[in-house]
């Protein structure tokens, strides 16, 4: 079944699968250029024959399931699929199923006057978002015959390839700069990846990957630069489809970093449009830190300048957003912005998350929150639209930014612990 | 509905559910004990009224069920249920979902010539299998109008509730030994519990929690104490009937701290052989570290004697397992067995598990993996036998124990790297 091609949205040229995928190429052949330090060009898109789609009963196909199984859609995923088996050759079915995401994401709650809903990705096979990348590329790889893979991160996408390689066998090599979190380090270690700890910046450690898995034949999983990673994340927009049984939310309010997230959200809501599934496109709203904010300064002077990016929230800390120009792209299209809030802000959200809703977030997941409510008292949304928080990352995975919040408990004894309570009954 | 029914398996009175449940009642009213340092006496358990059960069609109900829903038999649980809106009064039904438990936790393995599972529970709410019992005992809070709930914790229960309580808006009272690994207290805390951290053991914070929670009529969630824990507990009985598709595994190997795991499970299955689903129990075995080793030592001795645990697997470290008794039961009624592992070998087993199994579990979880071998290497187990292994906390929780056997790595240039993988290469 050849039910899908790669097109380049910069030069409309279009390729076959085969191309493409026997010979590793990522970025368009003609146009595509990654280049030290910057925003990726040439980035390609994946393309089904949706007329052909729309004649299945994908609408039902979609509400009857459970949000999270993001390979129970064969017909929206580049896979080889056995229509007569209904199986993906290559690949075990039942360890497939242990690979579910988190089967309800969706939490409402209202706070003052806002119908608050978040969209809970933090109970993951590795914690995060990124799986939903991690485990398309994984599979590609099975189907590929490929056993390295490789990636550059933060923390999340690396944790998350490392762990989903564990569960299926392949072997996961990750760069990472020396800024990681300690907890997100180890857990790459701990599932066995092969682990590059780069002298330098995310981006730097982006670039070096590249470099290294080009020579090496490794599959590489880099953000943005392997088109699967936002044909992964498009799932979310599929999984928030569900969730609100076939509606979407006015507003959604996504972390950005290199802005793959909100591309990839930005393709599955613009495929459930061309299946008329949706009427229009929610409002995409990129949340960034105000000390990782290229995007948020390509919104309003259409220039990328390179800045070194900065913030407690590190998974999305990116002085060159990889995606930055799909990101603006999703902005604009769907009449959405970009909004900064500082570090302190992103903190106090994050608590204030963790609190309200019981779930437990990393900063870079609760700078959602955070920019919920700086657009709120911007009036840039009101208390009549709906609003959904994406919740990317797990806090566990960050002990350093919850020990800024919460102080270290003396100790006391039995007794001392005893007296203390009595009196303050009394 | 009075669907339900309190009874004391040592003296074999029975009670009503008001009488208990109104004025906080715990152990047996007659034969109850709940001594400094001892295994408790007396401890309740629930009866429903299986022979009406019977008639209606709870096979096909289960196995109609995901995993992880534990609210989807209500005549198996001690919860106030509507049978005409189908709803439990007080508890927001939406809410309820977001509490779901991982819906796919079987995973199969084969190892050598071995055919294992692994029951993973370590992706629920706050990511341990105590979410078991504190969502239950948090529900009955919400019907019985309590607001404050408390709970002795060497840190996964005290995290659980602490998160659960977040979730459903009430408050929690953590009381945690001083050794309580670091990533767990943080996540007590960053919930927003009160935390009690006690200069001692945590079979003196289970001590001074009761003390306390008693003068000030805490609703007190303590492992075994609340006969709710292993009622919550069962729930896995469940989950794993449902998984098999309505068989059971030959071997069960459960980490044994205070034995309420093993109790829980116990009771899920009794009840399903009750109910005519099953033909057998399966084998429980019980797994501890020789550094809290009082399960095992009683199983060979019938002698419970004091002595201070100390181990590298919190979770399981209990001196006075308060669920002692029922536990040995369980053992000895299901043809099980007791077994001891040493920290090396858990060590060992968590690195094995998180890199053979792509599952992140702390030391806890590992010990059922290392009881295994060991159970295979004295020739307690054989390959024609399944064997399940229960995997209830997440490592993301200790990153101290996974620092034991993950070096830190150096940071190295970007040229340094380039150089030295190219080396690698020729």
């Amino acid at each position: 079944m050849n039910h899908y091609t790669y097109f380049c949205p910069s030069c409309q040229k279009e390729y076959s699968r085969k191309i493409i995928e026997e010979n590793l190429i990522y970025l368009c052949p003609d146009c595509g250029k990654a280049e030290r330090n910057k925003p990726l060009e040439g980035i390609l898109k994946i393309k089904y024959d949706y007329n052909e789609i729309k004649k299945s009963n994908i609408k039902n196909k979609l509400l009857n399931s459970l949000p999270g199984s993001i390979w129970n859609f064969p017909e929206l995923l580049p896979l080889e699929f056995d229509e007569e088996t209904k199986e993906f050759p290559g690949i075990d079915k039942k360890l497939l199923n242990t690979l579910s995401l988190n089967a309800n994401p969706l939490i409402k709650l209202k706070i003052e006057n806002f119908n608050i809903y978040t969209f809970d990705d933090t109970r993951n096979p590795t914690f995060s978002y990124k799986d939903r990348a991690s485990i398309l590329v994984a599979l590609k790889a099975l189907q590929l015959g490929l056993k390295q893979i490789s990636a550059a991160s933060t923390g999340n996408a690396g944790s998350s390839i490392a762990g989903i390689c564990a569960r299926l066998g392949l072997e996961a090599n990750i760069f990472v700069p020396k800024t990681i979190p300690e907890s997100k380090r180890i857990q790459i270690q701990s599932y066995g990846a092969n682990l590059f700890v780069v002298d330098g910046t995310y981006d730097d450690a982006f670039d070096l990957c590249l470099e290294i898995s080009s020579k090496k034949k490794w599959f590489n999983r880099n953000t943005a630069y392997n088109p699967l990673t936002i044909e992964g994340k498009k799932s979310g927009a599929y999984d928030i489809f569900i969730s609100f049984n076939g509606k979407v939310p006015d507003n959604i309010f996504i972390p950005a970093g290199d802005g793959v997230i909100i591309g990839g959200i930005y393709k599955g809501f613009m495929e459930l449009l061309e299946l008329d599934l949706i009427e229009k496109l929610p409002r995409l709203i990129a949340v960034q830190s105000s000390g990782s904010n290229a995007i948020v300064r390509y919104f309003h002077t259409k220039k990328f300048e390179l800045k070194r990016a900065e913030t407690i929230a590190d998974s999305i800390c990116a002085s060159a957003p990889r995606n930055l120009f799909m990101a603006y792209e999703a902005l604009i299209n769907s009449s959405g912005f970009a909004i900064e809030v500082d570090d302190d802000e992103i903190l106090n959200a994050q608590k204030e998350v963790i609190q309200k809703f019981g779930i437990f977030v990393e900063p870079s997941s609760s700078a959602s929150f955070a920019g919920l409510k700086k657009a709120i008292s911007n009036g840039l949304v009101n208390e009549k639209e709906n609003h959904l928080l994406m919740f990317t990352g797990n806090g566990l995975k960050d002990l350093n930014s919850l020990k800024k919040w919460n102080e270290e408990i003396k100790p006391k004894s039995y007794q001392q612990w005893l007296d203390e309570l009595n009196e303050a009954e009394t």
